[in-house]
């Protein structure tokens, strides 16, 4: 089952203690929708300027990324720039040049309105819901969102939340979102708003997953080089979402291997700068690394 | 099997936003023989002032933990002062008052000096190097550190890792002893000055054990009420050493199993003041949080 993702395409600039790029390929729908091709196919909405080049709109054809809803608007492709010290948790961005993406409608193709499976990465909360207004009725909707919206957008995001099933953000803005420091109480508080299940992004800490009376924890994959975390999230996001519309099955169970695709996929991402881990990764390697992790977590029950 | 335990023994005056005490019963020592007791029995080596009160006496002596080894100076009892933000991650000290504790020798009674397992919890580490001396064949040596030393005593604490099979420390000070950011290979640096296992600390993201070859990842239990995180790294490492004597097993399945118990008894500890929630605690409890830890962690395995 395809997946519809609403979020943007980019070009990024970064330098990490280890290297720089410039103007490489990368934004939330990128990530996403490359790593939730390795489960499913996918069909992208977003914009990008005039100057966006062939080599990109091709390697994401050839993933099985339905490009129908990719605007090409006149003006410069979204560009960010960022920087990261050794404490890679951390981004700091040099520059943001919104450029087209300013103007960003999203227009879901007429063969992209009965999508059963949606991700909202993260974008204005008022655009995300003009983009459920535009879908009949989706079996998953999930989606992010960030300090920036939580704080100038907090009305219209709680009205988005309202139409959620699962809200995918970093624990920082769990707590800024629900007001309250403890994490517990944060999450039922952001669970109250509509989504039934958050999924709580702690970076090298890994992935906490609340759900009615329960509670998923899973860790990073450790890595002896994270060269560049950009784009981690969202990767999580597309492993994650694309488990679920393949297996089409949204069981706590199934819930919790997903989270651990996620993480998989999250975990190449970072070895290398934009895509260029993704790029070269097959799937057993995906499944090698989920073992990796299924034994990195594996105790006795009590006697 | 019972442990030999060093560290100290304290009054511990609190402030978190929760509440406040003054001068409750703390010192790493305290936090590690109490809950080791749970397990096994506890032999201790610690000083304390003659403003020490028979009160504390008599309880640690109700939980089975010898105190021959407990000495008794002519001076005030170590005291420590502080305070914890939301942020309940980091303590603030305000003041620390080292009294007695600051000429402490240690001298081990002739009947713990064949301890199996020792614990040197973090004083001084010429101080656990002579502890060591005055011990005969230990199975095993576990042992904390902290900043302080790693910064001042780098040397002496590099000759006593030599001598040390399980270094418990947290996540800071594996990259700060190691000089390297990347804990993946901080570890394997830290392993090399001896201790084959490495136990990280990582607060309210749980535990990372690293081995020959193999790494373990716990989580923290997730606590809707933090109250005071006082001596949970002590609690942990008593329930991991205590669960280890009193099953005799050092593989890497009991190891784990291990960690697992000392994360429930941190767990535990921070919910109340000083030892306070120890003091309250049934073995029902503690196997009820093992198993609840089980399903937090649990997923299936890739078909």
């Amino acid at each position: 089952m395809s997946i519809l993702v609403v979020g943007s395409v980019a070009f990024d600039s970064i330098a990490t203690p280890f290297g720089q790029v410039e103007e490489v390929l990368g934004g939330s729908a990128s990530y996403f929708s490359t790593a939730a091709s390795f489960f499913t196919d996918v069909n992208l909405v977003a914009v990008v300027g005039e100057d966006f080049p062939r080599e990109h709109i091709d390697y994401l054809n050839s993933r099985n990324i339905d490009l129908s809803g990719l605007q090409q608007s006149s003006g410069k492709t979204f560009r960010w720039k960022g920087r990261y010290d050794y404490n890679l948790n951390e981004a700091h961005t040099l520059e943001t040049h919104l450029n087209v993406f300013e103007a960003f409608q999203p227009d879901i193709p007429d063969h992209y309105r009965n999508a059963e499976y949606v991700f909202l990465a993260n974008i204005d909360p008022e655009l995300q819901l003009d983009v459920l207004n535009q879908v009949s009725n989706p079996k998953l909707v999930a989606c992010d969102t960030m300090n920036f919206w939580i704080a100038g957008k907090r009305h219209e995001l709680i009205r988005t939340l309202a139409k959620v099933d699962i809200l995918v953000i970093n624990e920082a803005e769990v707590r800024q979102l629900a007001d309250e420091p403890n994490l517990m109480k944060a999450a039922e508080i952001v669970r109250g708003f509509g989504p039934q299940t958050l999924v709580v992004k702690r970076g090298e800490y890994g992935v906490l997953m609340f759900g009615e009376g329960s509670i998923f924890s899973a860790p990073a994959y450790p890595l002896e080089e994270v060269f560049d975390p950009t784009g981690a999230g969202d990767t999580f996001a597309g492993g994650f979402v694309g488990y679920l519309a393949a297996t089409r099955n949204l069981d706590e169970h199934n819930l919790r291997k997903a989270i651990v695709f996620g993480t998989v996929m999250a975990s190449f991402t970072v070895e290398k700068f934009s895509l260029d881990r993704l790029k070269e990764l097959d799937y057993n390697e995906i499944a090698d690394r989920y073992r990796k992790i299924k034994l990195l977590t594996d105790f006795a029950d009590i006697e």
